[in-house]
């Protein structure tokens, strides 16, 4: 396996506008990582994303101490919209949900959402680190958008104020669920639900049970942490539901 | 979601025969364990496996500073196997593969090795520490068993002596293979080969391909990090051929 010779090895997520009229002025911290983490030198390659106006090639045309300038050269792809799947989490000890949300974004969610459940231990999130979570997380995994980061809120108001178009998955540990390997439904807007280290309360379940959009799913015999849940339930729902039958476009086959 | 009542909250793995009409003597660490971490007291029930007897419930008939001996009462759950699964994993920088076979052991694989392959960064692996985190595990995830931790060796070692009967899945980040939630084949016995941070090799891949019992899976268009890879790739897998269809024995459904 090996990258595409002519695809930059350094991707951007660029809050502004895209295209070839228009160069790309990088904020302090962009060029403190081209010029003094990369080393990269004027005429340096960049692949710039914003999540609407597809992959571009940039071209540094300055780059010095204070100051970047990229020239956005050609289209590398267009934009593909990511599966419209989200996660919703309960926070969790030791801030573990910062990597769960961060292969989430790899797995190709196109939202997170913190919830607050009865049993949360975790009252309370850092918008702004998982904010520059998974626009890390996105730059890396070579997506064309960054995962958005829904407002944090608890989930009986979550789920009070639902889409019912948006079919809700639970990982449920009193085996009621369905497999997700044998889901019969295969909706085209889901959403996991992930509880915290506790699992969800008597109440939590029975609301959840009352709900026609919501569907227990099952992940089998063991008892599973929220984090390992939450991973390998997306990977299950993500490669039956999302965009798993497509392939990275640049990699080469070598 | 609710424990049953009478399932002990702690379980312990005995490297020895369980049966009523043997004690068992715990170890200086479980001692430990039980009497400073847990403050059990004596009449304290726990639960024990061994991989093989099936889980027992145990009673602390003894509990003092250097000394604990437990009753074995009555089999809670007889054996079962757990599905006939491996995973071969590069080890990982910062030992990040120690998360993934804990989470393996989580997610129900029979076994795990680590594989040296030519873009492995890390050349070896403390073996001690990783047979301890599995073992904690299974203690926690409710298994009856401990992943047996196979010795680590070349990949291309293990390949030359591979038993073909085994089916092994390994992730082609080139897009080739087949999307895990659409396997043709569903083998009994198989394993999932996750490569080191840098993809495998071209040599590698070239005998990988040719191998009749080896077949690439695809994990989608985003770049996996390895560890992302391994966790959800393993559920996938082990939804679709392993036990998913099973639920948790001490849950009630409250």
């Amino acid at each position: 396996m090996a990258e595409h010779p002519d695809y930059p090895r350094t991707r951007l997520y660029i809050g502004e506008k895209l295209h070839p009229s228009e160069p790309v002025m990088l904020h302090d911290e962009q060029v403190h990582y081209l010029r003094d983490v990369l080393r990269l030198k004027p005429e340096g390659a960049v692949a710039l994303f914003n999540g609407v106006d597809g992959e571009w090639l940039g071209k540094l045309r300055v780059l010095e101490k204070k100051q970047a300038i990229l020239d956005v050269i050609s289209l590398l792809r267009p934009q593909t919209p990511t599966p419209d799947s989200w996660l919703l989490f309960a926070p969790l000890k030791q801030a573990r949900h910062e990597t769960v949300i961060e292969k989430a974004s790899e797995l190709g969610v196109r939202a997170v959402q913190a919830v607050y459940t009865k049993f949360s231990v975790v009252d309370r999130i850092n918008s702004t680190r998982l904010a520059r979570i998974l626009q890390e997380s996105s730059e890396q995994c070579e997506r064309l958008d960054v995962p958005e980061l829904l407002p944090d809120n608890k989930l009986e108001t979550v789920l009070s104020n639902w889409d019912s178009g948006r079919a809700l998955f639970y990982g449920d540990e009193s085996g009621g669920g369905e497999n997700p390997a044998s889901l019969t439904a295969c909706p085209d807007s889901w959403a996991l639900l992930i509880g915290p280290e506790g699992g969800f309360s008597h109440r939590e379940l029975q609301i959840l049970r009352g709900l026609s959009f919501a569907h227990p799913i099952s992940l089998g015999p063991r008892i599973l942490k929220a984090d390992t849940a939450a991973v390998a339930a997306l990977g299950c729902l993500m490669s039956r539901l999302g965009d798993w039958h497509h392939k990275p476009s640049f990699r080469t086959a070598s």
